[in-house]
C-alpha cells in the first residue's frame, strides 16, 4: 500500500509521500514515491506515484528518457501548462500498459500505476491533478484543495477539519505530519520515510523538501504533542447531559 | 455500510451505532442497529448489527423467539455468563445461515451479519465480543479495548488516540461522538440517528441511552467545538524548522 498527499492552498502546495513497498508481509522495502521537476524560475513539478513499483517506475524512466532527448520531443521541461504535463505523464502511463499489460495480464496482475501531479509552471497558478491508472485524470478544485491515493481514509478526517485554502503552508505542513502519523499507526504497509514538500506560490523554486526517517525528533515531538493536545481538547468540550 | 463501536473501560463501557441502511443510494433507509437486553440488577446485554438487514434482523428475532419460549431453552436471560451469550448469538447468525444461505447465493449475495456484543452479567466483569458473520468471535483485551465494524477507518484515529482503559467515561462518550461525525462526513452510507449507550460498571442497570438525530444541538455543537480546538492545537504545535 501506499499513501500520499497533494494539497493546494492559496499560499502554495504541500506535497507528501511514505516510502513503503511490499509484495506480502515478508516482501517490503524501502523506495522514494516522490519524483520532482525542477528549474529554478521556470516550473516546479512533483509526481508522486502509488501501485505497483515497476509501473511506477517505468513510466518515470520513460518521463526522463523523453527529457533527454532532442527538444523537439515533447516532455516535462518544454510543456507551456500543467494540463500539458499530466497529459505527458497519461500518455507514459498508456505506453507502459501497451508494453507490459499482456504479460500482466497472464500472471493476474495488471498494470496499476497512478499520480498525483502539482505544482507551477511560469504563466500559470498552481494546479494539481490525479491521474489514474487509465491515464484519465481529475483537477483539484476551490471545493476540493487537497487528493489523496492509496490508503486514504485513517488521514482523511484530520485533514478534512483543518485544510482549506486559506490555511497557511506551517499549519497545513503540521496537519499533513499527523495525516500520516494516524496512517502508519493503523496500517503496516505505510511506512517511513515520509517526503515532504512545501512550495511556496509563484517562487518558481524547490526550496522546502524533508524527508523524516524512524526516530525523527520533530515528527516525534510533533505526535506526541498532537495526542497530548486533543485529549486536552475532549476534556474541555462540554460533557453530554443525559 | 454502517458503523458500530464497542469499547470496554476501567469505568464502564460505551456503544453506539450508526442508522443508516442501503442497497444502492437510491434505496436508503434508517433502521435502528442497537438491540438491548437489560434486567436492573442481573444483566445488561448490547447487540450492535451490521450486514445485511434481513440477517440481522433474522437473528435479533430468533433470539426473541428464544427468550420467550419456555425457560429450559437457553437464552439470553437465562446465559449465566457472557461468553455463553457469545455463543448464543452465533448459534442463531448459525441457524439463519443454514436456513437462508443457499438462497442468497443463488442471488449473489451471501449471509453477511456480524455483530458487537458487549455487556455485563452479574458476577462477571465488563466483556466486549465481535461476532463475524461465521458466527467465531473475539474478545477485547486490555491492549484493544475497543472494536469496531462496518466503515472503521476514517472514525479510528482518533479513537486510538485517545481511548485507553483509564479514559473516563464523559471524555470517552465525546470521542466516540466525534468518531461517528468524522466517519458520516466521508461515507454517505453511514448515516444519523447515532443510537448511544453509556453503561456504569458493575450498576447492572441500563442509564444512560440517548439518540441525536440530525440537527441535534449538542452534537453539531461538539463538532463545531471539535474542529475549532483542534485548529487550535494545530497553531500551537512547534513548527517545523526546514
Amino acid at each position: 500500500m501506499t499513501y500520499c498527499i497533494g494539497i493546494r492552498l492559496d499560499q502554495g502546495m504541500i506535497f507528501a509521500s511514505d516510502s513503503r513497498t511490499h509484495a506480502g508481509v515478508d516482501d517490503f522495502a524501502k523506495f522514494c514515491k516522490m519524483t520532482v521537476f525542477a528549474q529554478t524560475g521556470d516550473r516546479v513539478i512533483v509526481l508522486l506515484s502509488s501501485g505497483n513499483l515497476a509501473g511506477t517506475q517505468a513510466v518515470i524512466g520513460v518521463l526522463n528518457q523523453r527529457c533527454a532527448a532532442s527538444p523537439e520531443v515533447p516532455n516535462l521541461w518544454n510543456a507551456p501548462t500543467m494540463f500539458e504535463v499530466a497529459m505527458l505523464v497519461a500518455d507514459a502511463m498508456r505506453d507502459i500498459e501497451q508494453r507490459d499489460g499482456e504479460y500482466l495480464k497472464e500472471n493476474e496482475v495488471g498494470f496499476n500505476a497512478s499520480f498525483i501531479l502539482g505544482g507551477q509552471i511560469r504563466g500559470e497558478g498552481l494546479r494539481l491533478f490525479r491521474i489514474y491508472a487509465e491515464g484519465n485524470f481529475i483537477e483539484a478544485g476551490e471545493e476540493t484543495p487537497f487528493l489523496q491515493t492509496g490508503e486514504t481514509k485513517y488521514g482523511k478526517p484530520i485533514i478534512d477539519r483543518v485544510i482549506s485554502g486559506a490555511t497557511p503552508l506551517a499549519d497545513a505542513t503540521k496537519c499533513v505530519l499527523v495525516s500520516f502519523d494516524s496512517t502508519m499507526r493503523s496500517n503496516l504497509s505505510v511506512g517511513m520515510p515520509i517526503d515532504l514538500i512545501c512550495y511556496e506560490r509563484d517562487s518558481l523554486e524547490l526550496r522546502m523538501r524533508r524527508r523524516f526517517d524512524e526516530g525523527d525528533a520533530y515528527f516525534n515531538a510533533l505526535s506526541r504533542e498532537w495526542s497530548e493536545g486533543i485529549r486536552q481538547v475532549f476534556r474541555q468540550l462540554p460533557d453530554l447531559l443525559w
